[in-house]
């Protein structure tokens, strides 16, 4: 029974200081993950107000590159020491935690799609480890280095793992409907159209659209919650909106 | 023309004193480097002072590993550091290094064959950076976490990237003889034998006999040459030993 968890950067940092970490939301986290101690687990966690700041700074997105290699090495590195305040939070509280970077792995070719071979995750994921993943630059042919968000790293292990269960912890309760209040589930596009206020026949665009179309891909239910749903979605609940294709 | 160039822990570090850089010999290094020009290098460095104090402290090698997260981290994240330095150096040069950690994206299987999955430091290498590798922690099965040498990335890489020539520089100018003059040329097993004053019935073992015999297999002519050689082996000329098998 796996499970891949993505802790959004706007849960774990202050996203409008840079470089700034929201040490008790984190805790928080770390501390519900360890008491949980749910087997067979895969971290996944956003940029925040490390990863962004300096790919804004540089210019650089998904689709646009730099061949600088300063400034591949200035958001890598960001994101290694974001990687490395949350892997202390959940180390201190005796989570298996190990730092898998993106950037050392994963490329993409020239239509932009991605390679991310898991052999070191699998491995340490037998082994008992829980390997932490994070957004990160990635190497990418023909535009450089561009940026590999969390959103797409839990895509691509939740296929590649076989997981059964996925949860997405942002700062929103779930996905939420036209009047603020949390969608309880969604099976299938017309029921984001219909949440998000899209009508069918127009493109359902925007971050959380997009997050919940991919999500309804992955042929494992997955979970959208925020911070209070966490310990909920570790005990095997469904809080937020539950998402299944 | 791929070129890779290994860069001994033992020249970059004192390998005496805890996590200590040798600094003017590490900066040596990269300004050689940086003047020769060369285009399409990977390089990989060893961990010296960093990775074996926090190994032995574990006891951690590349058949003897650890469950224990903490110990996979503490050797990781050394490794990590004394990375860190060795791109600063280059950096400051404008070679344009990027790390690469082989944690990330190695593993080995029950056997201990290695699996590295050569994605992003090929599209990388492509894209115009250098790709820096070094010495770490890697995931085993049944084993938890054990060592991956250096020498064993390089020989990975060669094969990997079908490169043109390997360098490998240590301290000492070049493989010696039992006279400890310089071996100007290694062909095959018997060359070593001869050199290394050993019979050819019985076992050559040790460190240069293990890591020449690994170098005779390359497909690739591999240059065991000094500090002092790294100058004349980057403008294609031949320093210290050539082993071409």
């Amino acid at each position: 029974m796996t499970t891949i968890l993505k802790l959004g950067g706007s849960v774990i940092t202050d996203k409008g200081r840079r470089e700034t970490v929201d040490l008790p939301a984190l805790e928080t986290a770390a501390s519900a993950v360890a008491d949980a101690g749910v087997e067979d687990l895969v971290i996944v966690h956003g940029g925040g107000s490390y990863g962004h700041f300096h790919a804004d700074e540089h210019g650089v997105s998904t689709t646009e590159g730099t061949h600088d290699a300063h400034a591949a090495r200035a958001i890598h590195d960001a994101m290694k020491r974001l990687n490395g305040h949350v892997l202390d939070a959940f180390g201190q509280r005796d989570v298996p935690v190990v730092p898998i970077h993106p950037f050392s792995v994963a490329a993409r070719d020239e239509t932009g799609t991605l390679s991310l071979p898991l052999d070191s995750v699998r491995t340490l994921l037998h082994e008992g480890f829980v390997p932490v993943l994070h957004g990160d630059a990635v190497a990418h042919a023909g535009e450089g280095v561009t940026i590999l968000s969390g959103d797409e790293i839990v895509v691509r292990l939740a296929a590649g793992l076989d997981a059964d269960r996925v949860g997405v912890c942002s700062t929103v309760p779930g996905v939420l409907d036209t009047n603020d209040d949390v969608v309880p589930e969604i099976q299938n596009f017309e029921d984001i159209a219909a949440a998000l206020g899209a009508s069918e026949s127009t493109d359902v665009t925007g971050g959380m659209a997009a997050k919940v179309r991919a999500l309804l891909d992955l042929g494992a239910p997955a979970h959208v919650f925020g911070p209070e749903g966490l310990e909920a979605f570790l005990s095997g609940e469904s809080p937020g909106t539950k998402i299944e294709g």
